[in-house]
């Protein structure tokens, strides 16, 4: 049985670890559990409840994996070092080493071949781990060269202060909305940078002197480097996303639209799509099936669906929708299944 | 003084219609009201209580302007036949006659001047309508050869039925979901093909042959021929969409990508989208400012923001957001300055 630590394990992302570490039967012992502040218990399903440490790299040294659901400083400071004292490796889930030339930036299904013998591995960050999904199969059957993507992205990217926020702010703005549906009266924000109840934000994360938010650079410089290329670099596919914020709890969806190198007739991609590993294909508009919220949320694979052959780009372009649960496979699914190949 | 008809007032549509007559302080006597059963009364500020009468070519008759918020089949039936009873014109909120090669599809900041003797006049769709603020002036600046389009749309759009099932159903669902974010009991819907609340349904108005909804092909032929193509021809822009329904009441947001004919600075477009009228532009990332359905509901205007150059098609591309309200310039705004240019 394996000993594996969890730190940060009080956020959103810590709590689904257990979760998730229970759910694949990861062969472990109960894990150990670190936080910002110690004193605290989680429940666990399994393993019932599990005191929370404050963290020392002492506390984890000799561990076979421990999981980093904290801050990019955390990262920075103590990845690795953690590294240096663990048995088999470190999954980060911050954005802070994720273009490190020696850190791999893994999702399983994709590049799971990197995570042998690396001691550091990077969790990416949560929209690219789900588009990548539909994209990394797209690009091995076709090839990609423009890939634009939407998002329409849940609270839980801003963690469980974000789903709060958004969960405790929707009775009062709906009080504060009129019969006509307009705004009357203000409501409050304090994670997210507007309100978010019935209303859409552009904006997550910093914004970076092209114009583009540090969320959509994400998705454009992880995409490429999970597909094998300098992440900066021009070489391989150009990648451009408009990140948002809307009213949602914790499933991350995506309009996509690609140009691929060889043609893509939509029959063909499906096939492609249904072949892969992670993915569930829902696309059937006769029978109202396609990606949502509402089936993604709590699931495991990514759903993708509407594919169809785009306008734009004719015979070499296609339109897609993915839908996925943004704690699972954008960060504690994703995660695990890390640690699982590190250790297989 | 002019003397003016709604038909479908008691609608979401044709409340709007009648608070846009008073604020635009258009120069008519109290509208006469229709509607699929009389008998109803609709409150108006300026004109204080109207009755509602049951619809009939002859009650329209004489009238200067009358404006149709009813369905595709009312006006199939009966938008000729007002045509020809009516001093001025026919505004049909409708998309049943849009794509008609003798009845011209006006925003009027756009193509006003086809409002000038023609008798029956289309408003576009509500996503076209928003969208087109922002990109016939790009397509006058720097011509447009592929624009994508993925929309954030309000409940709205599917009149005030779709604004009440989402603020009815928001309370229950909040009850139905878990501390971790994830659906826990069934939500129900009529309006729309699921539930809305904290979901997202990629599906709006019926599945096309080619995979495309029909919401989604409105954006492509009613942009094309908005801008002077034809609609359904291979000269012209290429332009796709996504639409997609979102839990927000009445305004809608749209991430638009575009590849110019011409070098197209994002300075440079910021400059053009100023001096277009109809649109305010709300770009300053360090203030936090972009579109929003929280400042755009209820506004005249369209905003647009997050202006940059656009990754994947370089000095040539262009991203932008758009917020626009559904109701105003997506349909009561818009035919009500129709009237206007129509009668000037």
């Amino acid at each position: 049985m394996h000993r594996v630590g969890v730190v940060g394990a009080t956020g959103a992302v810590g709590r689904e670890l257990l979760g998730v570490l229970e759910k694949r039967e990861f062969p472990c012992e109960a894990p150990l559990l670190f936080g910002s502040k110690g004193g605290q218990t989680v429940e666990s399903g399994k393993w019932g409840p599990l005191d929370v440490s404050p963290f020392s790299v002492e506390g984890v040294s000799g561990l076979d994996v421990v999981f980093l659901a904290a801050s990019g400083d955390f990262a920075k400071e103590y990845a690795d070092k953690i590294a240096a004292v663990v048995k088999t490796c470190v999954v980060d889930n911050s954005s802070a080493l994720r273009l490190r030339d020696d850190v791999p930036l893994v999702v399983p299904e994709v590049n799971g071949h990197l995570c042998k013998g690396a001691k550091l591995i990077a969790n990416p960050n949560c929209t690219t781990a789900i588009a990548i999904m539909a994209l990394a199969p797209i690009f091995a059957a076709f090839g990609l060269r423009k890939v634009v993507v939407s998002t329409y992205q849940a609270a839980s990217g801003a963690g469980a202060a974000g789903m709060r926020e958004l969960r405790d702010g929707i009775t009062p703005a709906l009080q504060n909305i009129k019969d006509d549906g307009c705004f009357e009266g203000a409501s409050t924000a304090e994670v997210f940078a507007h309100p978010l109840p019935f209303n859409v934000v552009p904006h997550i994360d910093k914004f970076q002197a092209n114009g583009y938010t540090k969320e959509e650079m994400k998705v454009t410089w992880e995409t490429k480097k999970i597909l094998g290329f300098d992440p900066k670099g021009d070489d391989g596919p150009k990648v451009s996303c408009t990140a948002v914020r809307i009213p949602t709890l914790r499933a991350h969806s995506e309009a996509i639209t690609v140009e691929t190198e060889k043609p893509c007739p939509a029959a063909a991609c499906l096939d492609v799509l249904s072949d892969a590993p992670g993915l569930t294909v829902k696309d059937d508009p006769g029978d109202n099936l396609y990606p949502m919220p509402l089936t993604a949320t709590g699931a495991f694979d990514v759903e993708v669906g509407r594919v169809r052959q785009n306008i734009v780009f004719g015979e070499n372009g296609l339109d897609l929708f993915v839908c996925g649960d943004q704690l699972l496979r954008g960060a504690a699914l994703n995660a695990v299944l890390i640690a699982e190949k590190a250790l297989s």
